[in-house]
């Protein structure tokens, strides 16, 4: 395993330290336990949107903690739920009066962790399930995972919170972005958890993954290594097929690599992407590039699409300021 | 080879097809020569910010484009230096009664053909060349090779030209900030240049590359894989040595990621060098961590320090609009 790092045990707070200095104008952490919140306290009466959940898959979700997006996030440990206790403190301390969010991927532990954290909450709470990952039927025994698509449910909730949304607003508003959202992956290589100190799966060197999960979960069926056009339209046609989105739909196109992916192999998909939903009528309205939820070192990456109407292109072009997402 | 890619020859020019499409807001495309404008014209009077060099490097230099930063940025092939053509067609489309300076990181290819294109310009032209890899001796035949520096040249001298600085203004301030800036990077693995399929060079399963630069030239030496207190120690001090700030200054610390690497371990790494420089009373003010100077999928990071005055950190704090640089 090669990696820079200490040591197994203190990379989490190694790293969660260099990420509170390096944006101390932003964000601060919080030690024991484990969270991070806006630098900045916000107005009273104000949803706080909370998220969390393993660490590895920066920057979601620290790295979109701040003014237009979340108001705290619990980092576990690597591809490890957060601990209720985490999500406890961070709801107390960012509560303001309008009741908590959570904003939770759809992994057993996050989903069980969070509803005990909930369970003992004293303020107003909701919570929205975020499963765009298409490459499970919708009926899998745990439900859809969540992968990409989170960040556009964070964004488009974040700015109707900031705008003054009702707790009940914005759980029916995520739940509307996570109906209209829909994410395929896939993968070249594996992720290496440094606590197992070996690639999570096996795959040949003219092997791809194909439906891969974010944290290396084996996908939808190994693929013959293939042409970026071929890969790319195995990911369209199942997010199509899923979202169904009609010609004249306006879409938001989010590639976002795993990791390891040169940022020319992400925009080359995206090419290829925008082209086919173009030929079929669909337009791109809203793009995002980029690395924002990753596997750790893994190489390749997913494509996440939303239907977009009038209300969420408002929301998902107010103004936002994170570590990692600004405009 | 495993790459998201259709073929060699097609890569870049689809890659760019997807940059443009994607941030269609903030720059446009030029494709006969390539080159990539501002999708906004400036205002008369403004020195014109050109730079360029081999792709594979995303976001550098496209990345950068935009208001506060450069005005526009021609693209090799991987790892191949921009012809004349592209430089002077650029020149030919910013140029707005100002002038034109060019900043060019120092490879052989990059100056000699800058050189030809300043050399044809009908307009007013200067240049700057960045050399801060101090892994190479400041007496190499060829001088130190440009790196992740670069992009704090762009930074500041952007922001001083869209604050009316004239050329000459611009070149003096882009040659203060090369000389207070100082690099150094680390390998754990090589890249792979689509064009040949192979790794550029071998490394064994426990050591590193210190002092590698972002095409994969081998480097100072090469190491045994060690903790990462050490391998940061052993940038930090070459940094230093070439540097040399005294107690009680400020620094800009920029920990650039080479492509593959976490962003986990990247903001361990910028902890360890914040400590290291706070331990030698040096003040860590301004901040920069991510891919920004990268080696299509090499796995390592660089560090980049500058020391700043008042100038320097106003100039690197007005606001900046790019595809991959903004607040």
């Amino acid at each position: 395993m090669k990696k820079i790092i200490n040591g197994v045990e203190s990379l989490l707070e190694e790293s969660l330290n260099g990420f509170a200095k390096a944006h101390s104008d932003i964000i601060q952490l919080n030690r024991q336990p484990h969270f991070v919140t806006r630098k900045q306290q916000t107005k009273a009466g104000k949803v706080a949107l909370i998220s969390g959940g393993g660490s590895g898959h920066e920057p979601l979700h620290t790295g979109l903690v701040g003014s237009g997006m979340l108001d705290a996030a619990c980092p576990g440990q690597i591809f490890t739920s957060p601990t209720p206790d985490q999500m406890m403190a961070a709801a107390e301390a960012v509560e303001n009066e309008a009741g908590v969010l959570f904003i939770v991927k759809n992994y057993a532990g996050d989903v069980m962790n969070f509803e005990i954290a909930a369970e003992m909450l004293d303020c107003q709470h909701q919570t929205v399930l975020v499963t765009d990952d298409v490459s499970l039927p919708k009926d899998h025994s745990t439900g859809r995972r969540g992968v990409a698509g989170t960040l556009i449910v964070e964004k488009i909730v974040g700015a109707a919170a900031e705008a003054g949304a009702t707790l009940l607003e914005c759980k029916a508003l995520g739940e509307r972005v996570n109906d209209n959202t829909a994410s395929m992956g896939v993968a070249l290589t594996s992720c290496t958890v440094p606590a197992l100190g070996q690639p999570t799966f096996e795959i040949g060197d003219n092997e791809i993954e194909m439906g891969v999960g974010i944290h290396g979960e084996r996908g939808r069926e190994p693929m013959d290594l293939t042409s970026a056009s071929d890969i790319v339209e195995h990911l369209v046609t199942a997010i199509d097929a899923d979202l169904k989105p009609q010609a004249g739909q306006k879409i938001l196109l989010h590639v976002n690599g795993f990791g390891a992916t040169p940022a020319m192999e992400l925009y080359l998909v995206y090419e290829l992407a925008a082209e086919l939903w173009q030929q079929r009528g669909v337009e791109v309205e809203r793009s995002l590039v980029g690395n924002y939820t990753t596997s750790l070192d893994m190489a390749g990456c997913s494509i996440t699409v939303t239907l977009l109407d009038d209300e969420l292109t408002q929301l998902w072009d107010a103004p936002v300021h994170t570590a990692n997402l600004r405009w």
